[in-house]
């Protein structure tokens, strides 16, 4: 994904959520400052904070409410990316070592409770109980989508619509909250909010399903994390579901979840790989898309609106 | 701790913090309904909400803004309390089995975040986005505590003012928000605001330190988990502290830190037991409970100061 110039019209406005998360890792407490700089590294995509400016595009755009914004959106995904890692146990995401390699579990669990308390902090900083409303509910929606999840894990019974309520949950939420804020902050009409929210909750089914797709079919070095650790964990997502509803009696994930082995994962993977899985999940991911960019439609035709154009192809074709 | 009459004028309303917690059980999806149903099992003492309401009854006492900042507050303790599990891989809180060890680690965190989302909601529901700041800085100071904690655990260089720092962060904070909380959420002075937050603020000193003299003195049966479970976990608290200032060179918690193991522990909890030790940490705790009694002197003598007065001599005198 090249996000030097995805951006468009809010690109250089990016620096100053940047600039919050450097004000933020000033802390008087030495070790927390070190666990800070790992969690708040630097270098990520800032795609939600980024929706969050371009929604704010069709408004009054001040940047004094909506940096606070998205600065939250973005503190919220990292307190939950560090709650995931001390679940999974994860070494790496992304390709840099995560909080919980580098620290001790009882401290990122911790950790996360600080980025959640940022999180809150930046949203109030929007004078907005509206706003701090839609963060609160979005909490909500994500935890369940994740405890959804972790209960699922390993359970063949489930169906691609427990799936897409899922990450509807976990992923889907949070862009549409992050996108739908910025329609409020910037002081937009209901029905652009509505509009901007549905763009949002669109992308990040998108966004999620191709994630879900790169985690068979990507390039390890690419996407930064062994291919299949999201079956390795028991999570089911589209690409094993539809292989199951595919070959609903002798297939390799229903053999992998009843002995769980790297052999078995290997050919899990394989078995996707050498199917056209990827190319159905893609459709689906598409659909999404379409929507998203159906969404837009009531909104005025100005730059920033083909930049969330953009953007919708550009998740369809990302590769990392 | 006898609570049936010691919330005095409050102790009816507290039913209603009840009820919000039994409709928030109430839920579509039936494996979080059960780990919600441990979590807010009831009977709890509801020490903070009850704290909330008191320090209310100083203004106007409206408990539809009331009841959702108690229930706030006590979602807040309650979701620490969950992540504190996680951590601490403790099977039983109070005689009870805690969530984790009901359920996985992964799905406890998860809760945890669940909680915290009903925690924001509730504070939201007092309309007031000064609670909501106010409750915001609380989950970040007590998350700091908490971090000081791990990362001080068996550190024997620690120092009591380290010590009286952390708990301040990790359990004075939030009693203290809840009775700020109260007299802000009622329309007080800044002055009767000021005074609670600081009867709060030393009442939580007390309580703490009270706690931890129960950890090494306390009867197992009655303090509902193992003698010694701080230390266990190599937390140093105001009892073990005192012991290396006394002995600072041949002493039973040093021992232990340097090689934990069963016997260790017995010594040290035996030389404390033995020592006087535990008088003078309930020498402190009954200093902060004066500053506590004392900082409420500017507020009007009606029955609800006595009975705000009475609480901090029970928890001076509880045994669990």
């Amino acid at each position: 994904m090249k996000t030097q110039t995805l951006y468009g019209g809010v690109q250089s406005d990016l620096a100053r959520v940047d600039a919050v998360f450097e004000e933020l890792k000033r802390v008087d407490y030495g070790p927390l400052g070190e666990m800070l700089d790992v969690a708040l590294a630097g270098g990520g995509k800032l795609l939600r904070p980024a929706l969050s400016l371009l929604a704010g595009r069709f408004g009054h755009y001040n940047l004094d409410l909506l940096i606070p914004l998205a600065a939250s959106v973005e503190l919220l995904h990292t307190a939950t990316l560090v709650h995931d890692d001390v679940i999974d146990h994860a070494s790496t995401r992304r390709g840099r070592p995560t909080v919980n390699s580098s620290f001790q579990n009882a401290t990122t669990v911790m950790l996360g409770d600080y980025l959640f308390a940022h999180a809150a902090d930046q949203a109030v900083r929007t004078n907005s109980l509206r706003v701090v409303q839609l963060f609160t509910d979005t909490l909500m929606t994500m935890a369940k989508g994740e405890i959804r999840q972790d209960i699922a894990a390993y359970d063949s019974r489930q169906t691609i619509r427990d799936y897409l309520n899922r990450i509807g949950g976990k992923t889907a939420s949070l862009i549409s909250c992050a996108c739908e804020g910025g329609a409020i902050i910037s002081d937009q009409s209901e029905i652009w909010i509505a509009a901007l929210r549905d763009y949002g909750h669109n992308f990040g089914m998108t966004f999620q399903i191709v994630d879900d797709i790169l985690d068979f079919t990507g390039d390890e070095a690419e996407i930064g994390k062994p291919v299949g650790s999201d079956l390795m964990q028991g999570t089911l997502t589209l690409p094993s579901l539809l292989l199951m509803e595919h070959c609903p009696k002798e297939n390799a994930i229903e053999k992998f979840l009843t002995r769980p082995n790297k052999e078995r994962l290997a050919a899990a993977i394989a078995m996707v790989r050498d199917s056209d899985i990827a190319e159905e999940c893609y459709a689906m991911a598409r659909d999404f898309s379409r929507r998203a960019a159906h969404a837009l439609d009531v909104l005025p035709d100005i730059e920033d609106r083909q930049t969330l154009l953009d953007l919708t192809d550009c998740i369809l074709e990302r590769r990392t």
